[in-house]
């Protein structure tokens, strides 16, 4: 995170990183890679290159959603300014770049260049889609695909990459990454509506002011009445809301009872990351894998 | 630059390359590696690469600079929004990765994710020393180096770096490349205070309302009167300007000959760039890149 030339850029990633966050993603890469009996020291760069390219969109992020907290603090676009966000965002992408070039392994790179690529994608993938009442589950699946198992999956992978294993077992920590991913940002979803603000740190109902489509209201919308239609086309796609309308939504949500069918669907994919478990070798960190499967779905309640 | 799920990636791209631009970047490196008898494919690669990155910088420079036009059109910022200009600009830089990693050259990915790391050094520098009156010609100097020479000495280094031409050959054309960058900037901040709007697709005056301390400025606050420093601090570091303020602020810069002595050191650096092309072979492009940087300056007319 240092620069000589620009003290700005260490100022904005400290805020950001001192901030904390659960790290899960360059945990994910030393797991794996310690799994897969790595003893090389390029686990520690992938681990880091992760969290950077993580780092990168979050900054990115809170200029696009126009965001005012990110871990319990004010964003780094509110502290200094969008164009710090923007930049820094910028430098930390180069940088992470820069370190997983050190591994030398153009396998790995190919994966993490393909990750930023589909992250990218995803992000503008979710600007058309979010506030669209088209956007139907498939669509849903493969923004959260983008912007968010795209890097699960990748940080699983280079780890078994990195250490050389065999194809077999790189395409079970992919596949565990990917599912864990999709079941993650589910549950981020679901907890915008049902969370505690004390313990998750986002209020409810920040997707809906944000008018952000995601999983509770899409199956929702699949279900709606002629008036209930106009109601989320009134305040998600017109943008047009009012006092009452959060609640309003919560009772749509409650009456299709779509949050519990969202906590099915999450539960169903930290499952199918579990089965893609049962494809690597016994081991302390193969148990572990499988515990963070089921905190990842803990979080609802 | 297609992207088969979102479909805004290519509109927003399309619009910016489609409205021109000299492509120099990338003619620099098919140049350099067809000068060094480069006869494989990815000199294609490369050039598209360096061009994706150039676009990437432009796309979060309209967004850092809140700028209207751009190669005689309104920005993508304007025409869509902020959110989109940054993450197309993010998906670009992703693929940019994608296409260097299809070389298989570890040494091109060093050298390119560098040169993207000091880009985006350069510009968080830039943020804080732009509107700092104490920002001297050293500090300029480097600002100019990250924002453009980065990419052109890079641009050129790759050519020879994918042809596996000898040490001395590249370092030849990392030099061109180099002060050719350097030579470019100083000239385009010149033309800033001095240039023809229809030639150069800028109006003049836009640094100084934008509060961007170049060259010609830095010259004249060096040897600023106490009442003239009093201006500059008005205008410049506190960005409270009046009508007229853009006459007084030219009639400073010819005071002090600065626009001429910005116009010298250009012509230095094109000159800088020539003696770094005698280490290279004879070659008709040798030819043609002693002339680009005859062109650089030429602008200035």
């Amino acid at each position: 995170m240092a620069s000589k030339h620009a003290p700005r850029i260490p100022e904005v990633t400290a805020h950001l990183v001192e901030a904390g966050g659960k790290r899960l993603r360059p945990m994910l890469t030393l797991a794996s890679a310690r799994l897969c009996g790595y003893e090389g020291p390029y686990h520690v760069h992938l681990a880091a290159t992760v969290e950077f390219i993580h780092t990168a969109t979050l900054l990115h992020d809170d200029v696009v959603d126009e965001s005012a907290q990110r871990r319990g603090r004010p964003t780094a676009n509110l502290l200094w300014d969008n164009k710090s966000s923007v930049l820094v965002g910028d430098y930390l992408f180069a940088r992470s770049f820069q370190l997983m070039t050190e591994t030398g392994s153009i396998r790995v790179l190919d994966i993490l260049a393909n990750a930023s690529a589909t992250i990218a994608e995803g992000e503008v993938l979710q600007l058309t889609a979010a506030q669209n009442l088209a956007t139907d589950e498939d669509i849903y699946l493969q923004v959260v695909r983008g912007k968010t198992a795209a890097l699960f999956s990748a940080a699983t992978e280079v780890g078994g990459v990195i250490a050389g294993v065999e194809d077999a077992t790189v395409k079970a920590l992919f596949d565990y990454g990917d599912a864990l991913g999709v079941a993650f940002q589910i549950v981020d979803d679901l907890l915008d509506y049902r969370g505690d603000a004390k313990a998750t740190g986002k209020n409810v109902g920040d997707d809906f002011r944000e008018r952000k489509l995601t999983l509770p209201v899409i199956k929702a919308v699949a279900r709606a009445t002629d008036e209930e239609h106009a109601f989320w086309r009134r305040t998600i796609e017109k943008g047009r809301q009012e006092d009452g309308d959060l609640e309003q939504a919560l009772a749509l949500l409650h009456k299709h009872d779509t949050l519990r069918e969202t906590e099915t669907d999450a539960r169903a994919w930290a499952e199918k990351a579990k089965v893609a478990l049962t494809a690597l070798p016994e081991h302390e960190i193969t148990d572990m894998l499988r515990d963070l499967a089921d905190y990842v779905v803990a979080r609802i309640n």
